[in-house]
């Protein structure tokens, strides 16, 4: 019997040494943020209020690569990175696809996403300038439990705003914060001012993740200890997870292939951008196809604006120039919380615009659909943010059976789906509408 | 900076090739089990009317190492094996201890435990010989979420009786096992009929691991498709285990490391044997201390007695020579599911009563409070099965510190704890009693 290589490993001294900055590979200059009130462009510095200093100068940096600060490579070391890329064999058999799909694994991270990629460096800027506590808001839970495992890393305290009907949902997640030492509120809350006057008009209110941030800012603005950290969508944020793509390329040089698809999930874009950007910024991956997967009950980029927003709902925070479903969107309560962001990270938005990518929307049956064909052939049951990819790498997978011909996909396995079997039984059960 | 080596990996070829049989280890004879119903020694062949064949060959086996089938080793490895030994080194930094400790993560199986090692070999074996379905129960759900999986990837049918109180409790392991395409009931059930006897007398009864294997037992002798697999106890279940201990081996002669301590938590023993059996078997861990921790709600080795007992509640197993509290014994709701079991494997109960290894046992708000420190020091939630492990672990290192001696110490992280969050909330929200 030939053995297939199934599991490209790296040894923990391979983890990256530096961050890949896509914004001197764009084509054109990004668009600057705008004040909200003013609306004209903003100076980086006026985040500093928010934001760590650091996190603010990388912004706007156009540096090609920033180096990983050595405790923060140890911190990613100690929580399993290099991730496994797999190949997933089984799937392959099952849909009898002469395709080779091969999985970047970020559910083996302890908090079971990408997140900590970047909740690890942005506590580390925030600890090392003398912050004390961070505050954030979290949707799927996935972003929360990373930064409150960071926190308790790096002996801060974390303040986590969850989306109420996350909260409600996912009890688990609340658990796990919890668990990590990390303080957890259902928002909208009573802690803040904007989130008391929506509940005031509705105490019901099952929260987005726009009400999430404008409550998190709020609380950040109001102390002198605390700074804010948000887990997609800006430049810095998307820069630390490129840790993700540049490992993925050491792997696949390992098994001498090259990918003919790259495919990730998108909510604000962050596991796409760690996937996709080291490839983009590189010479070798010019027949590459990459492809956004987003949820069609959400569908920022194959249906949205390319426009200037809010990132959150309240107003508060600089406008960037995005592809956007407008900041007042209420996405349907579909299952995959971390994809129900109304707007899409600037650099993500400029090379949608610019045609280097490609974005396909699903609805949710036949992404969880697809979930548990991936569960019941790798064993794995993944989020429903990544089963999103995994939809888009089936289609194509059976696309190649059908032409006959061979292909190498890779797509990114943002998470596990053990705090989200919630939507799961509900597709077997047969309550959800393909929305 | 010195760079400690905090996770020793090894490639997916040196997955172990054979199994390591402890019996022909042991100082003595093992009792043989005995007939129910005549208190007769039982052939092994009379077994086979319930588990597979090889399976029984395994039971009765003196061989030292028996080989482990290819394709049984391809699934391992498909399945994330060989697993990571780890060094604790932001526990022992929290700690201050001079002790090393070193962990072996078996939650990185698909499945969340150790329980898919023999699942798939047993499922194996049982397709070899023709069978289509296969009949098990589960405690806290690790078990029948192993089986779930095995089945998928073996094209078997897999039907799991889950102990009711799991079952309600653990809503996400019953759609885990579920998405694989098993097939779960809360038992005691409407299946059988002593199921329905029992729920006859108490409609409420939340069930134990003794009537779920009388339901899967009475489930597989009334159909000639079906056989039975069990996730523990007999020698088979803990000689497929072996393949942790064996990895261990190599991974610590890789840090050049020789432990003072290993520590497995013990229900019917199948964690603990996989870790210690392969060093028990050896000349090169003369010096080790083996300790099994148990919770003091289910003290079987620190309080039960050495003698013959059913394995069930109904009394359809052959009787085996063990440490039990009593076919009868209905242990208290504790957290820990997985360790709820009156008996221990007869191995294991040999070695224990010739002062091979030790037993400690704990209550669970200690258990879980070192759950919770191990949750945030090394990021990882665990099992509150294994969280016995790591409160005996914490115990020594703290007892290390105090007397300022190095020590080596191993445990087995069994399993991770996302589908026990329940735990850790009532837990922090002070609900338990230190049973």
């Amino acid at each position: 019997m030939t053995q297939v290589k199934t599991r490209i490993l790296l040894d923990p001294e391979e983890t990256p040494k530096h961050f890949i900055n896509i914004v001197p590979y764009l084509r054109r200059k990004l668009d600057p943020p705008l004040n909200p009130l003013t609306d004209e462009p903003m100076p980086p510095e006026a985040l500093e209020a928010i934001f760590a200093r650091e996190c603010v100068k990388q912004e706007a940096s156009t540096e090609k690569r920033i180096r990983i600060p050595e405790e923060v490579r140890e911190g990613l070391m100690h929580f399993s990175r290099p991730t496994p890329l797999q190949r997933a064999i089984r799937l392959e058999k099952y849909l009898k696809t002469p395709a080779r799909i091969y999985f970047k694994r970020e559910d083996v991270s302890p908090t079971g996403s990408h997140k900590l990629n970047t909740a690890l460096t942005q506590a580390y800027y925030a600890q090392q300038q003398g912050v004390e506590r961070l505050a954030t808001e979290t949707g799927a839970g996935q972003w929360g439990s990373a930064v409150a495992l960071s926190c308790s890393y790096l002996g801060l305290e974390a303040m986590v705003y969850m989306v109420r009907i996350s909260y409600d949902q996912k009890k688990y997640r609340g658990a796990l914060m919890r668990s990590y030492g990390g303080e957890v509120v259902p928002s909208p809350s009573t802690r803040t001012e904007f989130g008391r006057k929506i509940l005031t008009e509705n105490p019901d209110h099952p929260g987005t993740l726009g009400i999430a941030i404008s409550e998190a800012l709020e609380d950040t603005m109001k102390s002198d200890r605390t700074k804010y950290t948000l887990g997609s969508v800006l430049n810095h944020v998307l820069l630390h997870q490129t840790v993700i793509g540049q490992e993925t390329i050491e792997q696949l040089n390992m098994v001498e292939e090259t990918p003919d698809e790259v495919i990730g999930c998108v909510g604000g874009g962050s596991n796409f951008a760690g996937l996709s950007y080291p490839m983009l910024a590189s010479d070798d991956f010019t027949n590459t196809k990459f492809i956004a997967a987003e949820p069609s009950a959400c569908p920022t980029l194959t249906e949205g604006r390319y426009c200037y927003d809010f990132g959150d709902t309240a107003g508060m925070t600089p406008k960037l120039k995005m592809y956007s479903l407008g900041a007042s969107f209420t996405p349907p309560k579909i299952h995959a919380g971390g994809l129900r962001y109304h707007g899409v990270a600037p650099t993500i938005s400029m090379l949608y615009e610019d045609k280097k990518i490609e974005a396909k929307a699903y609805g949710q049956i036949d992404v969880l659909n697809a979930g548990i064909t991936f569960a019941k052939t790798e064993g794995i049951i993944p989020a429903p943010e990544s089963a999103h990819a995994i939809k888009t790498a089936i289609d194509s997978a059976l696309d190649a059976k059908e032409n006959g011909r061979e292909k190498v996909i890779v797509f990114g396995l943002s998470g596990h789906g053990h705090f989200d079997m919630l939507a799961y039984e509900a597709l077997m059960q047969g309550e959800l509408e393909n929305t």
